[in-house]
């Protein structure tokens, strides 16, 4: 699995969730088609007069997710670009999805504008199975983001973290360890600990 | 349609997505279980240890999306609680939701902590029927906010609006009338008005 897999499951389910800030620092939500995925890049389109578009063309950063019908999320975050040669882009993506010209048909389809994701960070959630599984990718010139707990060498060894660990994913040792692509960021590991051994990280 | 009828929907889709604005004031979006819609109320829960449950308690806004299986999408826009009893809505919501135990066994589940979405307005947004259908409804305290575009009494009545709009969704008449309920919010009305009588709304 890498960014280029979790592209291919978001264009195969193609109604995803694109989230945005609005000018109030609000949240915003729109089921939007992702339009085409070449390589480590993700297109979509929206038209002028949409709120958001206005979201977009005022805040370059986005977050995207989906679910397959196997409780596989897949969730992105990333910086937007506008694409130049806007027609020409347009005319491409309603030939790779013609179901467009029911909407938009005729020449009214360049009232939208096609935009492109190109940097960020995608993970691969899957909740379908025992323990849960994450891995998470970076794509274009992005840097891998740091989540969730570990444990330092403060730990005493006495395992209640892996006793009250939902998943069971915490592996005894000097000190224990946390198996990051199984881990909930449920948190109850480091409200548990009684030497403060658990840290979150990225805050 | 009412708000307890897009909740019902939302209910049973279950799995929908959840946007937040974290602390950088960027966009994250993730699927969310609804797990209770009792009346004009939606109930979820998180653990305590994951960055969505930061982003709730420092920013009470939530948007929410989802759509069905026939192309009718969701969206919703509101504030959030934190339920008061953790206790007993976390036992309660359990009941409703056995598979729950299937990820946090036993104990574990009280490092979740169950919120209400208790006012807001929520749009119903059918893009599967033509010309598309929308309606929106305040829920709890809130009011009714305006969105999309009108013509002002400044239109001449050349029709070039009718022509060029995608959804055929603007009737002849002085001034000339969008039929709200049919409207994409494209705005191509707006740029092709030769008189400028096409407004905004709500910006």
């Amino acid at each position: 699995m890498d960014a280029r897999d979790c592209f291919k499951v978001l264009r195969e389910i193609k109604d995803v969730s694109f989230a945005t800030v609005d000018r109030h620092g609000h949240p915003q939500v729109r089921i939007i088609d992702i339009m085409l995925a070449e390589g480590e890049k993700l297109y979509f389109l929206t038209a002028r007069g949409k709120d958001f578009y206005q979201e977009l063309t005022e805040h370059a950063q986005i977050a995207v997710c989906a679910m397959t019908k196997d409780y596989e999320m897949i969730r992105l975050n990333g910086d937007i670009i506008k694409m130049k040669e806007q027609k020409n882009w347009i005319d491409k993506i309603f030939e790779y999805n013609p179901v467009m010209n029911d909407v938009y048909p005729g020449d009214s389809r360049y009232v939208l504008e096609p935009f492109c994701i190109d940097k960020g960070t995608v993970e691969y959630f899957n909740l379908g199975c025992t323990p849960i599984h994450r891995e998470s990718f970076p794509f274009g010139s992005a840097r891998q983001e740091k989540k969730g707990f570990c444990i330092t060498d403060a730990c005493i060894g006495c395992g209640k973290c892996t006793e009250n660990c939902p998943q069971k994913c915490i592996c005894s040792g000097e000190p224990y360890r946390i198996q990051q692509e199984n881990c909930l960021h449920c948190g109850l590991c480091m409200e548990t600990c009684p030497a403060g051994a658990v840290e979150k990280k990225g805050r």
